[in-house]
């Protein structure tokens, strides 16, 4: 299939390359040409100048970038790809977004007979090399089973969740699942150094049951520790829980602890920690 | 082995009944003496008419009660545990209490050179009458490796978390993370249902990654289906948020979301939800 992918960043420059590699015959694009210039070094490929000529000819064209401003001028612009690509073709962007920008595209693309699905991933960096991401997908059912096939070359999970810009409001509903977890946790750790426990013993003990996560399984050693520089950065969590919060004031939702939670990371950049993992919670916690 | 249970609640029933089955010699003492008989009725053991009476010529005796005031009555009161218990014996509580009421008892016990373990257990009313319970220990390692095996009889896990009270502060670390994941998913599922998605497939897309835990894959369903009339009480779950942070008083760890998390349990109180399960914190959520 003719396919081309738009913004080789860290989660994109991979899922480029599973394309390439799953046999399909792909044209990408970055705006920072440097970073085309080496996929196509390393990927059976081409590399275009705009998004328009990326998306010329394509079956799908895939978008990654960073935030609704991005994905506006990468898909709307007058070098977009809904400036280059065909009817009939579909655009699939796998950048985090308001659920509102999807539903704009959609109805942009829908007046040139385009396809759209918002599909927004999880799995960060070390899921999108592993060619392993979960993908929340909003969109019509034929173009989602157009397009799913395609995706699965870097997916280890692809859910339907509804109509356009449904897949933005799982990902939110992930993104503040997190908040909890991950400051929970943090305050569970942080309580456990202040009463002198051993997290570690402590950690083996409660980690089967009602308080087990995700988050205590991969991050309670290296919270303990101090190391936050991988990861999720809080710079991306900010910007995710920000549009979440955005959504809830069009939505009526409640969500007093994922606003809490945003202001904790707005103390953690504010500690110089905007590229430390999400998990970085717990720095901002001090021994009184 | 000579072995002693008092306090016969929804915990304490099944855990004597567990020592019984394992072919103990048991003697058991509920301040409500109606349950003590339908204990022996339906297993093998007696009863006694205090706890003194239920310790003496006891190796081990347990408690399992309410709250610290309790605890101080059955073991250091007048006719309590540590009246009748003879040298040489142990003491392992297993209520949920501050740290520093186990090592006031430790070292009364000591005196009377009786061993004393603070053992707190998680898995709640299901855990207990499945044998299946996390027991988070406190105490002397010579005074855990005799009772370990004997309480291995209704757990699957058993954690010598460190010296006397360690065991308490363990399980605050649980409740603590509990409290944030609870309070993530609340707001995740309210969101999902303010923005018309199908929590359904909102779960079933996100509970294998980062925003995964024993909760969401627990309790998804029944707080979207508002169903709170079983698990881990609201009461329960504040008296012991309530205890750990009396102890963050203390050793001074900042727990500012626990503290809210707590004031979200009383009003879901005031609702008239004492008795539902902790995952209720989402009944409070209201669009706005």
């Amino acid at each position: 299939m003719r396919v081309s992918f738009v913004g080789l960043g860290v989660m994109g420059y991979p899922m480029a390359g599973y394309l390439a590699k799953a046999g399909h015959d792909a044209v990408v694009y970055n705006r920072t040409s440097a970073k085309a210039e080496k996929w196509i070094d390393e990927h059976d490929g081409s590399s275009a100048l705009t998004p328009a000529a990326a998306a010329a000819g394509a079956d799908i064209v895939f978008s990654c970038v960073g935030n609704d401003d991005d994905v506006r001028e990468v898909i709307l612009g007058t070098d977009g790809i809904l400036a280059g690509i065909e009817r009939g073709g579909i655009i699939v962007d796998h950048t985090t977004t308001s659920a509102t920008i999807s539903r704009e595209i959609h109805a942009k693309a829908a007046e040139k007979a385009v396809g759209f699905l918002d599909a927004p991933v999880s799995g960060g960096q070390a899921g999108a090399e592993a060619g392993q991401l979960t993908v929340m997908v909003g969109g019509d059912q034929d173009v989602f089973e157009r397009a799913a096939p395609v995706i699965d070359c870097y997916a280890k999970a692809i859910t339907l969740i509804g109509p356009v810009g449904s897949g933005q409001l799982a990902k939110m509903v992930n993104q503040i699942c997190i908040a909890g977890v991950v400051q929970g946790l943090s305050e569970g750790l942080h309580f456990a150094r202040c009463a002198g426990l051993d997290s570690a013993v402590v950690i083996e003990s409660i980690s089967k049951g009602a308080a087990q996560s995700w988050q205590m399984e991969n991050r309670w050693q290296t919270m303990v520790d101090g190391e936050f520089e991988f990861g999720f950065a809080v710079d991306w969590m900010r910007k995710d829980l920000g549009i979440a919060l955005d959504e809830a004031r069009h939505n009526g939702a409640q969500l007093e602890m994922t606003e809490l939670v945003d202001r904790y990371y707005a103390e953690v950049q504010a500690m110089g920690g905007s590229r430390w993992d999400t998990s970085s919670l717990i720095a901002r916690l001090k021994k009184v």
